[in-house]
């Protein structure tokens, strides 16, 4: 399938939060017709749009078009589900996007976590099924305006693993509009690969309402965080998704030389949003339960977290 | 030696804090000569005394001498050094205490934490040394004001071990004036019985900004304040103290029977004061490390306070 004017590749992204508008607009430049599902910024986005203030220039994107319920997407059925929603206990993602899920829809899930595809994989046993990570600070600024500050990078693979033609086009699309994709046969082991950084990071954060730097220039948080991430490659490691012997110390010496850096889990916390406590630690430490590898750092954080998560959050 | 009014013990109170100007009170009202040192309250005290508002009754504590300075105290040297200080890192307690430490001094202890007496038995290898506990509820609302709320037991033992003469006295003196005081010859084993509650909640409680009904009504931190416990369960035993098999049990079910109580941790964080993270926590995991007892849970709380308490504290 070749992306031309006259048969572009529909696509319905669900989750038009900073990561949605962002890699939604990227999509609609490389030729694709894009749909917005919006709720709360419905009218803003169907008036006015979305404002991008990049690093890489500052761009405007209207969507092809803009819909406030999933159900009055119609027929027929978009290309591609670009999911970009936040992963949390209280969203029941397979009800959700059923009556968009066509004979022929792709399912794309760029969301955060471990072990979060399974509940989709079950209830659309029959649709392809692509996982992928993004590597980007975003952040939405107000209804109709995300600034886009630092990199931008996507992971995207078959679910379980595997090669995928969908994949490699859409990663060709991706690339044709400076969004550097990087196409994956193993992206559970690239889940697993990204909880290194993010299972220590994001929870101690918040329980010690720090940046990067401040956790990292601390001796006994520093230490923390390896032991965190020692924990994480093991249950990769016995889950049959093994990462190289060195990404401890590679992602502690990448932190370092990183400007300090808020984690997405300390933006949520500060504005009162719901954290992914699930996706990030939660499903890991079930994980790791199943495989019977013990994770008590990872489990000391995730039970202050969820006490945290559960005083802090107004949903 | 019997105490009259003619003979009365005298007693030097280093820390006049809430728990300080509170047991002096009481040592006062049972006869004994009390001094008072204090740094920030010194005008107010020398001016006004002491006002206690206590469930047992409001009462007035005028000390028989406040002075400012230890080194004013002169000879001859308090029979008694009573030393209610936070234990804390920046506190040299030794040299602190040095000017005022005659040859028949007896140094008391009534701090928290474990693993605090050795420094000052080091230094004054030649003095008694009594080790306390003190089970209450006390603020200090202003200075020269307590709160008493609730409790008010001690518990007093030489330090390491075994009996003491002194002991017995002053358990004399406290019960005279209706504060209950436990005679213990194990109180090095006591500080590691109160441990048991000290560890978990005082650290969950700042960490998640919660009371203790809201730590135990969360499951994941109900189970976390086991696992810790149980981890002071073990690091007693192979320190040489262990502790009755239905400790942690019988502190898990009181703790649910208690009023919602913010631990003094909470409360120091809330004001913005040092945390006595190393007495309630580095110390029990150094003596862990010491006896090969891993403590990863208890180590993951303690490395979240540090980097949390060097972030609060304005000291």
């Amino acid at each position: 399938m070749k992306q031309t004017k006259t048969n572009p590749l529909h696509i319905l992204n669900i989750g038009a939060g900073a990561v949605g508008g962002y890699y939604s607009a990227k999509l609609q430049q490389a030729g694709c017709h894009v749909t917005l599902a919006c709720r709360s910024d419905y009218s803003t986005v169907v008036k006015k749009g979305i404002a991008i203030h990049s690093i890489d220039g500052d761009f405007h994107f209207s969507p092809d078009r803009v819909i406030n319920d999933i159900a009055h997407y119609g027929q027929p059925a978009a290309d591609i589900l670009f999911i970009t929603l936040k992963v949390l206990p209280e969203i029941d993602l397979p009800t959700m996007i059923a009556p968009a899920v066509g004979e022929n829809t792709t399912i794309v899930m760029v969301q955060n976590g471990v072990e979060i595809e399974k509940p989709i994989q079950d209830a659309f046993p029959n649709n392809p099924l692509i996982s992928g990570l993004a590597f980007v600070c975003l952040n939405r600024t107000a209804p109709g305006e995300i600034t886009h500050l630092d990199y931008g990078r996507l992971a995207l693979g078959r679910y379980p693993n595997g090669p995928s033609e969908m994949v490699q086009q859409l990663a060709k699309l991706f690339e044709s509009v400076n969004v550097p994709c990087l196409v994956t046969e193993q992206v559970t082991q690239a889940r697993w690969r990204k909880l290194i950084w993010n299972a220590p990071f994001n929870g101690i954060s918040v329980l010690t309402q720090s940046d990067t730097l401040e956790i990292m220039q601390n001796p006994e948080t520093l230490e923390l965080s390896r032991c965190v991430m020692e924990e994480v490659f093991q249950i990769a490691a016995a889950c049959g998704h093994p990462l190289p012997d060195t990404i401890v110390e590679t992602n502690l010496r990448d932190t370092f030389k990183m400007k300090p850096y808020k984690t997405s889990m300390l933006l949520d916390y500060q504005a009162e949003r719901p954290l992914e406590v699930e996706a990030i630690l939660g499903n890991a430490i079930r994980a790791a339960r199943r495989v019977g590898i013990s994770a008590p750092h990872m489990t000391t954080i995730y039970s202050l977290l969820k006490l945290t998560n559960e005083k802090n959050s107004r949903v």
